[in-house]
């Protein structure tokens, strides 16, 4: 069975497919919109092992033309030189404007892949076709492409909506355990900040912490809903001028866990995790959310494996200092999203910097 | 006297303002679009030292924060290394979303400005203010931005349209008089492609080769007419769907030429003049075009002081083989722009390439 849940954008909409086996369907689907011959497909090298020649013999089978290249894996490559050998490529193959970029792998190769395509020519077609988790229900949907500073996560990128974002749950079995956790991260926030029927179906599930023992219907629903969601917000709020701010929940904190630690002791679910106990204590502080949601929040984080406590040695004003450098920041206020109900949230930037400092140090670690 | 201009977007439409002194009206012009008081003013050595201060003070009195840097100049460095540079200062100065990078200076300065204001944080506004000609009535309009890749010309880059563009024709006393000839190239195109009256204005006028002869009335119709058809274009096909590759007339060949010579030889707006020779006369062979308005045109470029030779030992294989690299090839065929009359232009790809040979070895120098 096909889910497909519709992207709905002024300049192009575009489809997010969603079915067991779809890798298999990659060309067919492609050829339906109507794309001409060249691709060049990017991936890293784990991911094009297992899945690349598929992928591959799926595009030929639809007459496609397709070069590949693979990227070392890690966000401490998601840099303009790995962003450069995506360009050269490109080059060597003469793909034109009409050509396509098809980014195969989790985050950091969507990102990368999406800002190349966004950049190469002022702008080709990409598809993305995620294998990670997080990025099936965030980073591939949306347009957000972008690589890092080497003082800043996401400081470097563009909006460049993909044609097609193609999800093959099956792909999801050969997920790294760490890495199924991290992607539990966003679909816990999509409960909290937009669908509290998510977050009840994963509260009445007895584990969540890895894939195996996660029943395939919650799979199913995770995977649908977390889309939809996601869809819902940037079809009204394209380049966040608003609404789509409230995808950031957890973030704020986040990004500033994730630069601190060298993007290497937590990963970006993690941190986003931890993000989400923060906030939800801040917006408890304030009045905002009553004790207890927060205690279910918490209590789903935990049960996704997720920590909920600062890694063991992060300096705290550290992460306010770092705070001041996030892209949300605006006249030096920095912008917090902050549940009021679960599935509900709201966009503030007035939260007393003492109370940042007393939240974070009732979390460590 | 101002001149004002609309370029009309769906998206955000913005204002090409002309008027001598226009430089100390920056700072008010800014204000009136709202812009917040971040400001990052990238130039290069010789411009900042000329126009620098002018425009800090007009910005400050205007109660902007504003830091500079500048670049090296050249075409040669009009590649991501600068980019990085621009993104260093706009970190270290905690640039925000909300806040302006100001483009002072010719084409490099003003696609680098634009691109590094397109990618920075997904996108933050940009102003032009063009201090060359070519700049003026070209490059600074129409939101395309971007970097050269070592072996090709603009192959990186995004559209990004500016807030506003600023035009003071008094910079021009102080542009070097091959760089005002270069920008000629463009205004003649308008000439031919769009614009019949501008094309006889400048037929009429005895000279046209450096600024200083040419009459200031003249100056300011070559200004206005230039950048008015430019936005006619630009705001009937923001993104190059259509109608906007007509603006590429001279620039298929042109390309090649500048591309070929290391872009050292010739410099932009001599290879247009070139490449408007070249195409003038495939027009004419294949019959589109009278023999009697080549010689028009081709006199025009001769009286603006521009080549209209290839240069020495240029190889024309090796214009023919670039030519497969170019932005507009699709589907491996090469486009060109060529006129019917002077002000009409039609777009093909059905050039055969032993016309193109035999064209270009009547131009060998």
């Amino acid at each position: 069975m096909m889910n497909r849940i519709n992207v709905n954008l002024p300049e192009q909409s575009y489809e997010i497919a969603i079915a067991s086996g779809n890798l298999d369907n990659l060309g067919e689907q492609m050829s339906s919109l109507q794309l001409r011959k060249k691709i060049l497909l990017v991936s890293n090298p784990t991911i094009f092992k297992h899945y690349g020649e598929r992928a591959i013999a799926s595009l030929k089978a639809a007459n496609f033309e397709v070069v590949s290249c693979t990227l070392p894996p890690g966000e401490r490559y998601k840099n303009l030189n790995s962003i450069q050998k995506i360009y050269d490529v490109a080059l060597e193959n003469r793909l034109e404007r009409s050509s396509t970029m098809v980014a195969l792998g989790g985050g950091v190769v969507g990102d990368m892949t999406g800002f190349a395509a966004a950049t190469w020519l002022r702008g080709i077609n990409v598809v993305q076709v995620p294998t990670t988790l997080l990025a099936m229900v965030d980073s591939a949907i949306g347009g957000k492409t972008g690589v890092n500073h080497p003082q800043g996560k996401n400081l470097i990128g563009a909006f460049h909506q993909p044609r097609l974002v193609l999800i093959d749950p099956e792909v999801l079995k050969t997920l790294p355990m760490r890495e199924f956790r991290a992607g539990m991260a966003e679909v816990i926030k999509y409960g909290v900040i937009w669908d509290a029927e998510l977050f009840a179906q994963m509260e009445a599930s007895k584990n969540l912490n890895q894939h195996r023992y996660v029943k395939p219907e919650l799979i199913d629903s995770i995977l649908t809903r977390s889309c939809q969601a996601k869809a819902d917000v940037v079809s009204k709020d394209e380049k966040e001028a608003g609404l789509r701010a409230i995808l950031n929940y957890g973030h704020t904190i986040g990004h500033a866990v994730e630069s601190l630690t060298g993007y290497r002791l937590v990963n970006h679910g993690e941190a986003v995790g931890i993000g989400m106990v923060a906030a939800g204590q801040i917006a408890a502080e304030l009045g905002m959310w009553q004790k207890e949601d927060t205690q279910r929040q918490d209590a789903l984080i935990a049960k996704a494996g997720l920590p909920t406590k600062l890694p063991a040695g992060v300096d705290i004003e550290g992460i306010i200092e770092a705070l001041q450098t996030d892209k949300k920041v605006k006249d030096g206020k920095v912008r917090f999203v902050l549940p009021t109900q679960i599935g509900v949230v709201t966009v503030t930037d007035e939260v007393p910097s003492d109370i940042i400092t007393a939240v974070l140090r009732g979390m460590q670690g």
